[in-house]
């Protein structure tokens, strides 16, 4: 294990945190909020003093950088960018436990979008900024960002960057790493900029458009409302779900887009994905067209739910805690299936799921022909061995975390479904569950250890598992 | 594909049919049950014409099979004894409909052990009776015994005992697959025996309890009267305990505990399988010491549901759908887990657990040291990379299967858990779920569709998956 190089890129995560809280402290110069701004200069201060130290005092001799190093990197940087981006929500006493402030930090950098607020309303706006924001940073990746713009040498930072995007295998889009980040930002970016200027439009004041600008496209789903989207109008209603969706699909996607490459732009998961997507609406659509006046209505609410959970964003519009035993089972499904790799979204993705079933299929006609082995074939792109085996080894890791979380959980005596698609919710970053924890609930009940096992999966979720569970494996930490 | 090997084997089955009902009919001749008689009668004629017709008719000149006439020959077997299983019920009128009749008989020898009556004390005895005998002869498997008895050559007939036998590989007690089964269905013969003495001696009567040695045995758990095994005295309660553990155990333990290798008796297997019970009896005896006025109640009603859940028989004594949200949790994770593999219980197997957990653990060594690539080991033996990867396929398969079965049956949109422990109670060969169908509950209020859902869960539980999966895959019938 490469510390001094760990140590290295840490510094660094302190620094851009520290950038990062410029947000929030501007936020604060605008609505004269002085006690937060306070606490976001101290917070701020605190991580440049700590990121310069472990930057400047042991510089790294070997910039060697392996794939553990990679997963440690990943995972140790998002629990410090959670646990001193919870600072200001303590320090300030708006969210006065630190488990709380932890959890409602992970959430945000995770883009889980699950709460702990009972109230969102009362907070000071440059923290619900601060909220906004963490899921615009977690959305695209954090070390990707600093990706963009860290003097890292060679290819190695592949590794890191492997690390944390979501998908079974990452492909750059261009040769060099640092300018595929700088691409993925900009396509961020532009994408942002754009459902900020049509909330605009349909009448929220800056401050909400920017909010649920940044929510939106880290599919995060923090609401600056109780109602979450609820009280917008419909158009604003409909330019979320677009923009869910969009933000939704493979960034590789729209860079082909731009590259006139439209037939390799559609490929195979998006085109599953849209499929699901609409199968999905046309189901709740049908099921729920009883519950509203006009069926307009119904659609609306049906599309926009079905893409904020298979989005893994979690605004809503509606309780659809209280829609059909139906409609519930597709929602937990579907929180199953999750984004497309490479795009901000999270839960098991659409690209694993194709892999897994053509696999299955691949087994099923071994079985009669043993001698045909062929590999499978996605966009007529062979899948790798390697790939196949790794996306069976996610979900089998996945389904261990899954249980495990589970039985913690359960010891606080929650009904199933509460415990159930609370686990599913925070594995798959989507936010809000079924029963105690639908979508005009929070997660405040829970025990403190149960509290700490949903940060725990978040993070999991978000980094896809491997990360994670490294940090606990000791050979890890031989050197 | 050998058509005409199937054929052969198929007739064979309907001469075995025919045997089997001579159960019944002894019984419908103790008791005095003409009307009974009759209907078991006609059906055990019609089944020795047809299997006469298939096994002369046309004789197979060549004798070999493939795996995938193995698969095809366990899942239409396992079709075939159901569809004239299912015969007497339907004639006689005891369950009018053709589907209950269905689902009652597959339940039966799946060993799941969901009804679809609501009282099956008014059965005549006969009828009762067969429930029981499918049971054990489903448990240990039809074409095992058939294999023991079937003037098969060579050792090709072990495909289909593979295809038939539960866990992740197969292996023969002895070179030949004849005296395997033979060996085998003496074990399960004299433990069957043994218990029924130890029911006799308890005070149950004869009729009780050979009906309950068979459910046992099978770990099916169809029960003669409304209550289970609730109204039994507690010695009758502890003997059932004791024996569904043991009939969870992979009866190869038995064969080398006779050859005296003690060692090998007790593997990694049935140790990590009585660690599971252990801890599952712990904690819901702590968690419901508050129900019972006495702790040795509520350590007897633990011991029982979790041993009657784990090895997938579905007895009760208790209506466990009342006990704590932890406790229901950990039922409900039981009934994954499921017994020991070439037992006569159901689930996923310990030993695919044992595997995957293994397989799991070596993908995060490889994470931190790529290099270094070594087969897992069980009991000091190397799990070949064929075995390891059929587990992760199991699984998917699985999934696939459990999932699509969910939807299907939630568009009679019955509550979640309901749902969700049907198909798992189904998929798993339990019986009693929670909610709707627990305990105290039964299937009858599902419609149609969903009947034939679980009828086609059960089935492919039972014969894990492949077999009735390769059913509806075309290229299983080319020649």
């Amino acid at each position: 294990m490469n510390f001094r190089m760990v140590n290295y890129v840490l510094g660094w995560i302190f620094i851009f945190e520290a950038i990062f809280m410029a947000v929030p402290l501007i936020t604060s110069a605008v609505y004269a909020e002085g006690q937060a701004a306070l606490w976001f200069a101290v917070t701020a201060a605190v991580c440049v003093v700590i990121g310069f130290l472990l930057i400047c005092v042991k510089k790294p001799q070997n910039k060697r950088l392996y794939p553990r190093e990679g997963y440690v990197i990943v995972a140790l940087s998002w629990i410090v960018l959670s646990v001193f981006g919870a600072l200001p929500f303590v320090l300030s006493g708006e969210i006065p436990s630190f488990v709380d402030a932890l959890f409602e930090t992970v959430s945000g950098f995770t883009t889980t979008g699950a709460s702990i607020l009972n109230d969102v309303e009362i907070l000071p706006k440059s923290m619900l900024m601060w909220r906004s924001f963490t899921h615009w940073v977690g959305g695209m990746g954090v070390l990707v960002f600093i990706m963009a713009f860290l003097p890292l040498s060679g290819g190695q930072n592949m590794h890191i960057m492997k690390a944390e995007s979501p998908g079974p295998s990452v492909s750059k889009l261009v040769p060099r790493v640092k300018t595929t980040a700088l691409l993925l930002y900009s396509i961020y970016f532009v994408l942002t900029l754009i459902e900020f200027i049509l909330l605009l439009c349909g009448g929220m004041t800056c401050f909400e458009a920017v909010n649920t600008a940044f929510a939106t496209a880290g599919t995060g789903g923090f609401g600056i409302y109780n109602s979450s989207i609820g009280n917008f109008s419909p158009y604003i209603q409909i330019v979320v779900t677009v923009f869910m969706l969009l933000f939704s699909v493979n960034f590789n996607s729209y860079f082909l887009l731009i590259s006139r490459k439209f037939r390799e732009a559609f490929n195979t998961e998006v085109m599953v994905f849209f499929i699901i997507v609409a199968t999905a609406i046309a189901v709740l659509t049908f099921d729920n067209i009883s519950l509203y006046s006009e069926t307009g209505d119904a659609l609306r609410h049906s599309a926009f739910t079905v893409s904020s959970i298979i989005s893994t964003t979690g605004f809503s519009t509606v309780d659809f805690n209280q829609w059909s035993e139906l409609s519930r089972t597709v929602l937990v499904l579907l929180m199953f299936v999750g984004a497309c790799a490479g795009s901000t979204g999270g839960g098991i993705k659409v690209s694993r799921l194709i892999i897994l079933f053509k696999s299955f299929a691949k087994e099923l006609r071994i079985m009669v022909h043993p001698k045909q082995i062929k590999k499978i074939k996605i966009d007529s792109h062979p899948v790798e061995h390697e790939t196949a085996r790794s996306v069976s080894v996610f979900i089998v890791a996945y389904l261990v975390v899954y249980v495990l979380s589970l039985i913690v959980i359960s010891f606080d005596n929650h009904d199933l479904i509460t415990n159930f698609t609370a686990v599913s919710a925070s594995i798959n970053n989507i936010g809000p569950g079924l029963e105690l924890v639908g979508p005009t609930a929070n997660f405040s009940f829970f025990s403190v250890t149960s509290k700490i096992v949903l940060i725990f999966d978040m993070l999991a979720g978000r980094l896809e598992i491997f990360p994670m569970l490294l940090l606990f494996t000791p050979s890890t930490w031989k050197k």
